[in-house]
């Protein structure tokens, strides 16, 4: 907040906050200012300061002004020469959705999610708090793969270009209980889930494919797809699965290659696929000859029984993606694939031209946890703790004006606000909150009134109190 | 080796080794197995063991019998269907390589680092040994960022995009040492050199550009740029630099848009690039409008004043790659790039959408290795040791009929065999040792009479006892 009392004067308190949200794309290029009567306002200081501190980022380059329609943040370097665009490919595809500066708008998103606000609980975040994630079988773990003699074992040589074998033991295993049987072999570790899906594109893809998402849907996969130049067709996901009208005149008009899907717990709205509608996936996909990537990420805190393309069509279409970061450690950044024999030698073989192996000290540490039935453990009690924030969380969102889009279920909710939250996203920060507004999950990233919460960091009214002054001083 | 004492017949031995090669790739798709008659003579048993040995491999699918011509192994999902692939742009670029099948052949040498073929040093590998990298340090560095308050912090958020700070701050100090000024804000951490590779090329190429390499140059960048779909244009790489006329030629027809070049203690041949050839390169690079990667990873094994392009360059066209893999922790996977601040922010958005961050505990591992001093003094240690190894496998090499196609510098020797390295290593792998033939070093995989060597693995007599047995039994 802005204070009298600080060592800088109030302009350039204010100049700093909005060049620093430049730098970290919370402002992203070509997003507009509020105008000098609305930021004095919200800010409750003088226009004067305000206009004194547009000129300062003016100065810097950061922002310019457009004559009669006020200041806009300089998109720099973005445009021109920038490869990977699908824009090129627009006007040979009518139907498919060309993203315009999803990379930048995306990154928003992701920089916020790594870049520490204020010490408050992060609505926007995608992952569960660090405290949530603590225990003291991760270290544990880590000091059995950190003696000497196992340490030099896992660090001195690339190691196995699969991944470490007693994960990939491990994670057959897990697999087998959610009736996914797949040897060892057919198991490839990656560099965190993110990466998996990008070793799938990157090995079934080649530039201006045309490739169907779940709309809304994760601003980080649409982004991806979008820098390797792909044509993005996203399909409206309901709540037992994806508009399947709309992926058959994908099918019959542009012959897409790939469907992305997070059948379970679906990012953002939570809902999982019916076993109805993942059959009649599978029957589309067998007759138009595209493949399927299930992004799994969720899967730690997924119901029992959920249903899973990649169980029912035993890998022959589907390659099946999970990961860690959600539920153990972030930043070890473990992720893998599985897929049928042929592809999986195939998806190896790219991970090797990009990353060669990933780290197997990690990998080992999760083995045991695995192993031991510790990792099990957690997730019981993390999930029972989730219950309990998701309930007051939904309760609070209900007492403060919104009500949910979605049925909520898993670590995120579908929050309707009634306010755009683009705006609402802005006005939030000043407060020390990050927002994740409903447009970062829309392909075209249309303005809205949805955002998607995390359960784990809304559960405590004073989130919710600030969010309605900000919501009804908008 | 074949042996009659087994509890597997001869015939099962033979296709089992087969086999295994196969699935390893160290005998890729399409490659002719050796004639009976010539099979039975190498390894000393009857053609009919050869018979059935190679009707298993019929029965079992990894091998075709071509009439009047003898047997190749199957080329399985390897062509149809493949994306990424250069050739469908060869009509219209007539003097620009297009890579037939390099990616399952670079990985015949990528896997085949992996892979332990026996207990002897390996020829081919293209990293010291395990006990050369040995050390009470790096153990030491381990144990400070696994304690449990560190290891919480390091694991249980997703961390800085940009790598852990405290590693960056270290790098841009280790680089002031090279001459080559940067801040911490323009390093960004990778997963190896490999992966800052990548994100280089994703970031300034589409598919279709046509990109400069060298030549002999590193298979897995050739099979890497390929896999994007790039034009590969092979320039070749003299002493003192790559040969610039025909560069100039390239520039003229094909506008590159990128030169990939190992300036230092270029692999596989040890050259390092002159003054005069860098600052003709960095003209052309001006003149012709292309970026330069410059890939150091041989960087603590260089000679001290050696030229950089990207110091000549301030990082203006310029982006410097390297990594530890060579010095410290191969399986640690840290690798990093810098380029000039707005470049660097893009690569960084790569990066994000690739693998979003890389595991902070080796980062900060490694930063406190440098910090300490620990890795200079390691540094010096492997370097005395490698050149008391290199004098010794030099005369090694000349003592059994080689010679040396480029001054030995470095880790790698470029040998003169005089016979055909890809048959060679054909037979070499019969006695435990994988060689790294020059076809793979050159883009469109020529049959040669070169092989690139390790020094640290060729220092002793045994081996050169065995490739002089096989190499006067071709």
């Amino acid at each position: 907040m802005l204070t009298r009392t600080s060592a800088q004067t109030l302009t350039e308190q204010l100049a700093d906050r909005f060049a620093e949200r430049i730098r970290n794309r919370l402002l992203a290029p070509g997003a507009r200012l509020p105008s000098v009567r609305e930021c004095a306002r919200q800010q409750g200081v003088s226009p004067h300061t305000v206009v004194a501190a547009y000129d300062q980022l003016l100065a810097q380059g950061l922002v310019e002004a457009r004559r009669q329609r006020g200041f806009y943040v300089r998109s720099e370097a973005a445009a021109p020469g920038r490869p990977g665009r699908g824009a090129a490919d627009g006007a040979s595809a009518p139907a498919a959705t060309v993203l315009a500066a999803a990379p930048a708008d995306a990154s928003t998103l992701i920089r916020g999610m790594f870049h520490r606000q204020s010490d408050k609980p992060q609505p926007g975040m995608g992952v569960l708090p660090p405290d949530w994630l603590e225990s003291s079988f991760m270290p544990a773990a880590v000091r059995r793969v950190t003696g000497v003699k196992a340490l030099q074992e896992f660090s001195l040589q690339y190691g196995d270009p699969a991944g470490d074998a007693g994960l990939r033991r491990s994670l057959a295993k897990k697999l087998a209980g959610i009736q996914l049987e797949v040897p060892p072999a057919q198991i490839v570790t990656t560099v965190g889930a993110t990466h998996a899906l990008d070793i799938v594109s990157r090995t079934l893809l080649r530039a201006g494919d045309p490739v169907m998402v779940e709309e809304p849907g994760w601003a980080v996969e649409f982004a991806r797809l979008e820098a390797l130049g792909m044509r993005v067709l996203p399909v409206p996901r309901r709540a037992d699965g994806p508009d399947l009208e709309v992926m058959q005149r994908y099918c019959e008009a542009h012959a897409p290659k790939l469907f992305v899907s997070v059948s379970v717990l679906h990012n953002p709205t939570g809902h999982c696929l019916s076993p109805a509608s993942a059959h009649r996936v599978l029957q589309m996909a067998q007759q138009h000859d595209f493949h399927i990537v299930e992004d799994d990420t969720y899967s730690h805190l997924a119901p029992e029984h959920a249903t899973r393309l990649s169980v029912l069509d035993g890998l022959s279409r589907t390659i099946y993606v999970s990961g860690f970061a959600k539920i153990l450690a972030p930043n070890w950044r473990i992720g893998f694939l599985t897929a049928s024999p042929a592809l999986v030698e195939r998806l190896l073989e790219t991970k090797l031209l990009a990353t060669l192996t990933t780290p197997a000290l990690f990998e080992r540490a999760l083995a045991w946890c695995i192993d031991q039935g510790q990792l099990r453990r957690h997730v019981e009690r993390i999930r029972l703790r989730l219950d309990g924030a998701r309930a007051r969380a939904v309760k609070l969102a209900l007492a403060h004006g919104c009500t949910l889009a979605a049925e909520p279920a898993g670590l995120f909710g579908w929050v309707q606000t009634g306010v755009d939250t683009d705006t609402l996203t802005q006005r939030m920060l000043d407060e020390g909150y990050l927002l994740a507004p409903g447009s970062l999950f829309h392909a075209r990233r249309a303005p809205t009134t949805l955002m998607r919460i995390n359960f784990a960091t809304t559960q405590d009214a004073a989130f919710w109190k600030t969010f309605v002054r900000v919501r009804d001083g908008l």
